[in-house]
């Protein structure tokens, strides 16, 4: 159950790891849990037995997951600190000079505030990336279903499309398409859905307005995807409202070319940030190049954003299971954005691309 | 704008704050931000004027925001930690013995770590309680909108029991329930939905099977919420599947008691402590003390797990405007579990209870 980790160990050189509930705990223990106000959290060392502290009224949960090491429970009256500095006696290998890696980008402040006490001498240090190449190449069943998450997302997508009239609200259409997302199965939400019109778009993380209404020529951008099983589909498409300009419609075929250009380019071996940069070539060297905003994507799995993240200055090299989003985009500011965002599983000879939902430019309302 | 926050600053003595995307930041700037690989954070010195670090992509998103400070953004391929030295650079009078509060139950390590490199001569510490009794007295409209949240999720809950046939699993049941939820007007969850039956029931935080069929005599707990702009509503209640036997009756009148104790006993002026005493006092003078395992409840708001946590130990009052949960429950391992959770707010004579579903016990299926 831990050899993940103890490769991280090995590979990493580090004294031990800590991992808290969250998409690493999950691929490891294959159990999730409630990250709120009670610390739970592991600790594996490079030497001798694992040891976890666990909220007490999880404990029938946790038993469940069969975990190979001691566990320090603790109840809500008297507090987390005391089961911490436990684990931290039951570790004396761990406080002189150890190098403990952790979560950097899950774990919160709190969780290192109590270890720090329970492990003074110890010197705590981010592994995410570390820790998280145990989730980079996926597995045929997680890749099922991630399949499902996004089948089940674009159907949602199909419906909701059907149901948008000139004049609704970005509210209204946002509780559309979560309406028809938990209708076709979703088991969660990938994220907070963006649906964004008109100027609204040209922010890349935007949020529905309950005042805007829809109106022709606006473009109309949906960021969303349901889970199921855990596994989240990350999808975005890019509409215009009834019409669209010629100078939009330019806008718009800039970023489909960039979108084709990143799944053309795609293949076991390349580096991440040389995809990156044909991907943003393709923009920049188009009319549009002062909008160009952001990165071409991210990997996509447990987590909605985990590597490889597909970025100039990432050297990463693709390798055949590897999941992640092409998604570029172009915002002009107060007027309008387009992005068009698909996700692709790298195989042998190149990619699997998992989204399918048409990407040719589509009138709606 | 940073009003609440410096009243925070002169109350604790710190010389800033620093809020990163969450509920804090939400009241403070009515704004709510994706919080993965992008770091985002506001730093509000005692002195000086304030200043964020901000994701470009964001820029158009955060200027939105009227933040009265200085901005540094930062792009993908550049990275974060050369924005975070900037902000360092722009706060000389925070590098030398500063004190500085974080959010520890929301802020990551990954954030505090490039704080550190940016005040090198700072202390950073757990400022979470401190910070989040800005939110701690709800205003009308926040009660408004929670009233919404529980009123949709309620209504949600009525139609799931309607679908409920003996032999379905878990997991189908979750799914009705989600549909549901967005049918009714949910724009998101509290969190995942607990729907657990027979001996899943006793683990407080349950995730539904896949594999298990309810049966007669099983109990069915939900404990769930949707959530509407930005307030969650935190729900509990447990059915019988068609029958239930004498035992389990007195179990679920057990729970029951405490639940009324909890609503009758709270009022403004009692501890926090206190009304956990007289909650958990009848479940441990009951014939099944031990099954108890927790606190009796959580503030509610813009965080579903907020301050004032209902705990022995908490010497905190409630004052008119404080939301909070009421669940006792009690949990036999292996067999069954029963929680009934209510949302109350505080009002200058007593408390209003926010939740109307009925509590007697009921059989469905």
């Amino acid at each position: 159950m831990l050899s993940p980790l103890t490769q991280v160990l090995s590979r990493t050189g580090l004294d031990a790891l800590v991992l808290v509930p969250g998409a690493n705990f999950r691929r490891v223990f294959n159990k999730d849990f409630h990250q709120m106000e009670r610390p739970l959290a592991v600790i594996v060392p490079r030497a001798g037995e694992a040891v976890a502290v666990v909220p007490n009224l999880e404990m029938g949960s946790f038993q469940a997951i069969g975990f190979p090491g001691r566990v320090f429970d603790w109840r809500d009256e008297a507090g987390y600190q005391g089961a911490v500095m436990a684990a931290g006696e039951a570790l004396p290998q761990l406080r002189n000079g150890a190098r403990i890696g952790v979560e950097g980008q899950r774990m919160r402040v709190f969780d290192l505030l109590a270890l720090q006490k329970a492990f003074p001498g110890a010197a705590f240090m981010d592994a995410h990336a570390d820790i998280s190449r145990i989730r980079l190449h996926k597995t045929a069943d997680e890749i099922a279903r991630l399949r499902q998450a996004i089948r089940l997302s674009e159907a949602a997508l199909e419906a909701t499309l059907g149901e948008i009239k000139v004049g609704m609200t970005e509210t209204e259409i946002e509780s559309i398409l979560l309406r028809n997302l938990f209708a076709h199965g979703a088991d969660g939400l990938s994220f907070a859905p963006i649906v964004a019109a008109g100027d609204n778009a040209a922010k890349p993380h935007a949020h529905a307005r309950p005042g805007y209404r829809i109106k022709p020529g606006d473009a109309l951008l949906f960021d969303f995807g349901g889970t199921y099983q855990g596994f989240s589909a990350d999808i975005t498409r890019t509409f215009f409202v009834k019409e669209v300009s010629d100078y939009d419609r330019a806008f718009y075929d800039a970023v489909l070319r960039a979108n084709e250009t990143g799944r053309a380019a795609s293949r076991p071996g390349i580096a991440a940030s040389e995809l990156d940069d044909a991907v943003l070539n393709v923009l920049e060297r188009s009319q549009f190049a002062a909008f160009c905003r952001h990165k071409t994507g991210h990997g996509l799995g447990l987590d909605v954003h985990e590597a490889p993240q597909i970025m100039r200055g990432n050297d990463q090299r693709l390798e055949p299971g590897m999941v992640f989003t092409i998604e570029p985009g172009l915002y002009r500011d107060g007027e309008a954005g387009v992005r068009i965002e698909d996700n692709v599983v790298v195989t042998e000879s190149g990619i699997e691309c998992l989204t399918s939902f048409p990407r040719a430019l589509r009138l709606v309302g």
